[in-house]
C-alpha cells in the first residue's frame, strides 16, 4: 500500500499531533479536566484520520458550545450502575460521549477476556463521533467488536409514515485480519448522510433517486428541498427494521432516549441528550486459533478482491478498506481541513482565548 | 385482535398438529429417530404458522432426500467443542439444523442467566428454517435474541463484482413486549429473495428495478431473464457489506463455510454445507427492570404506529406484526397450503410409505 500513502492533492493538511493539541486546548479551555480533555482529543484526531471528516474535528464547535450551555457534563462521575460477569450497564452522567465509550468498550474487553464475551450498554452518554472508532477497540485487542447507537436525531419515519421517529442509528462491526486490514463496516440504516445532501445542495446539483421521499412518498431530487422531505431506509422496510431495532438495542434497552425522546444536539446544546450506546466484544478464542482466524479472514478479503467486477469498476473493495488507506496517509501526511471548517476553527481558537491550529 | 383470527380465504387448511404428525412421520420414516423429528417437526410446523412458508413443511421433501442421499447425518452427534462462561461453538455433526440451532439457543439463553449473555456459534449445522425462530427462543424467555446465518446458496457478488460469492445471509433480532406482540425482525440483507422473482416468472409480471441487475450492472426486471443477473443487497454497498460480516460472524469465526464453501443443498443433497450460524442471547434484567421494560417496548410499538402516513398506507407496521397476527391465525385454523405443495407431499408420503397429510 505504500503507492497509496502519497497525500491526494486537495486542502492543505494538519497534522495529527496538531489536531490533538488544539482539541485539547479548547475542551480544558471550556472546562474538561486536561486528562479527559487528552482522551477526547485523540478519538477525535483518530475519527479525521480514518476519514470520518464529519465526525471529527468538525464536531468540536458544537461540543464547546455544549459544555459552555450546560448540555454537557464537564466534570462527570461515570459510573457502572450493572455489572455481572457478560454485561453490564453504564451511566455516563452527560459526559462527552467519547469519554462513555471509551469506558464502556475497556469494560466489554474485559469481560470478554473473562468470560468469551462483553456487551455493554450506555445510558446519559452524548455523541461519541464515527461508529467505527469504537468497533475498533476490540478488534484492537484481537476481538470482535460490534457497536450499535442511537443516532442524535430523527430524520426519518417509520416505513410508510411521515412523522420523524428515527435516527440513521448506526451500525459497525470489526474483523481483525492477518496482514490485510481489519473489515469494518460502518453505516448508518439510510441510504445516504444527510452531509452527502447538504454538498448536493451547495453544488446545485440533483439527488438521485433513492436518496429521499417527500411528504406524498415520491422521489425528492431536488436537495434545496430536503427539509420538505424524509431519508430513506436501505431497503426500505428493512431499513426501517434495523434502525429500529439498534433504537431498541442501544436505546430503550438501557434506559436512553429513542423516539420522541431523542434530543437533537446540533439545535438544542442545553437539554441532556441521554444518548444510548451498546458496545459488544466477542473473543475470538472461543471459536479458533487466532491467528489461523486471521488468516482466514485475509482469505476472505482475497477471494472478495478476486471476483471479476462489473463494466466500470475497478476493483472489489471490502468495508473498512478505504479508511485504512486514509488512515496510512493521514498519520503520515495529516488530515486536509477545508477554508470554511478552518475559518470556524479560528473563530474558535479567538473565542477561547487559545492558540490556533498551526 | 380477534377480527385478525379469521381465516384469510385461499388454500385449504391443514392444522398445526397435523402438519407436526406428517414432519415427524416423514423423518422417522427416513431414519431420524423420533424423539428428534418429533423436534425438528415442531419447529417447522411454527415456521409455516409463523408465515415462513417457504422455511417450513415447503423444505421437507429437500431434507428428506439430504438425509437419504447422506448430505445430513441422521443419527448425530451434537457436541459443544468450546465452552466459557458467557459463549460456546457446537459441531452440528451435519444433524438437521433445527437440532443444532435448538441445543445453541437453549445453551446461549443458559449462559445469559448466568452471566448476563450468551453468544453461541455453530458449525457443520445445516439449513435450520427462518431466522426468526431462533431469535424468538431467548425472547420467549424474557431476553433479546439476535441470530445471525450464512445462507445456503450463494446469490449475490461482492459490490461491484459478477461472481456470486455470497448469500442473502439473514440478520433475526426479537425484542419481547408487554400487551403488544415481541418486535422481532427478520430480514434477508437482498432488497428481494428469489422466491419472489420465480412468483413473478410464473405470473409474466416484470419485476420491479432494485431487484436484480444484470451482468452490465444495468437493472433486470424480465423475471425469465434471473439467470442472467444477481440479487441486489440492500442499501448496495451497506447490504454486501452486512451480507459480508454475517458471513464472517456466523460462518468465518466458527470454521463453517463462507463464499466458495458455501455448498448449495437445493442443487448438491450429498455433501455437508458446513453450515454456519451464530445466536445471541441478552439477559434484559442487566439492564432494566423487565417489567418496565417491556412495557416501554410497547410504547415504542404505539408511538410508530401514531405516525401519519403516506398517501395510500392504511398504517405504520411494525417489525414481526404480520408474523403474530398470521400465528394467531393459524394456530387455530391451520396453514394454508397449495395444491402443488399439496401434490409433492402427498407423493413423499407414497414414496416414504407413510400416511398422507389429512
Amino acid at each position: 500500500m505504500s503507492e497509496t500513502a502519497k497525500p491526494a492533492p486537495g486542502h492543505p493538511r494538519v497534522g495529527i499531533t496538531e489536531i490533538e493539541g488544539f482539541v485539547t486546548r479548547a475542551l480544558a479551555s471550556a472546562g474538561i479536566p486536561p486528562e479527559d480533555a487528552i482522551q477526547v482529543a485523540a478519538l477525535m484526531a483518530e475519527a479525521d484520520a480514518r476519514g470520518g471528516d464529519a465526525h471529527g474535528v468538525f464536531r468540536l464547535p458544537q461540543y464547546v458550545k455544549q459544555i459552555q450551555s450546560g448540555g454537557i457534563n464537564a466534570r462527570p462521575n461515570i459510573r457502572i450502575l450493572s455489572d455481572r460477569a457478560g454485561s453490564a450497564l453504564v451511566d455516563g452522567d452527560n459526559a462527552l460521549g467519547h469519554l462513555v465509550m471509551k469506558r464502556a468498550a475497556e469494560l466489554a474487553i474485559e469481560k470478554a477476556r473473562q468470560c468469551g464475551i462483553g456487551w455493554v450498554g450506555t445510558r446519559r452518554s452524548n455523541h461519541a463521533g464515527p461508529a467505527q472508532l469504537y468497533a475498533r477497540m476490540p478488534a484492537a485487542q484481537d476481538m470482535i467488536g460490534l457497536y450499535f447507537c442511537v443516532g442524535n436525531a430523527n430524520l426519518l419515519p417509520p416505513w410508510g409514515g411521515t412523522e420523524v421517529l428515527l435516527s440513521t442509528n448506526p451500525i459497525a462491526i470489526a474483523v481483525p485480519g492477518w496482514q490485510h486490514p481489519s473489515i469494518v463496516l460502518d453505516m448508518a440504516t439510510t441510504n445516504t448522510a444527510f452531509g452527502k445532501i447538504r454538498l448536493k445542495a451547495q453544488r446545485n446539483e440533483p439527488m438521485p433517486e433513492g436518496w429521499m421521499i417527500d411528504r406524498q412518498g415520491q422521489p425528492l431530487t431536488d436537495p434545496k428541498r430536503a427539509s420538505e422531505g424524509f431519508l430513506v431506509p436501505i431497503g426500505g422496510p428493512k431499513g426501517y427494521g434495523l434502525a429500529l431495532m439498534v433504537g431498541l438495542l442501544a436505546g430503550t434497552l438501557n434506559g436512553a432516549a429513542f423516539g420522541r425522546d431523542v434530543v437533537d444536539y446540533t439545535v438544542d446544546s442545553k437539554t441532556a441528550s441521554n444518548t444510548g450506546q451498546a458496545i459488544v466484544a466477542v473473543d475470538i478464542a472461543t471459536f479458533a486459533d487466532l491467528q489461523a482466524f486471521k488468516q482466514k479472514v485475509d482469505e476472505v478479503w482475497e477471494v472478495m478482491k478476486s471476483s471479476p467486477t462489473l463494466p466500470g469498476v475497478d476493483e472489489v473493495r471490502l468495508p473498512g478498506e478505504r479508511s485504512a488507506r486514509l488512515y496510512q496517509e493521514r498519520m503520515t501526511h495529516g488530515v486536509p481541513l477545508g477554508a470554511e471548517l478552518r475559518k470556524v476553527l479560528d473563530e474558535l481558537a479567538d473565542r477561547l482565548g487559545i492558540q490556533r491550529l498551526r
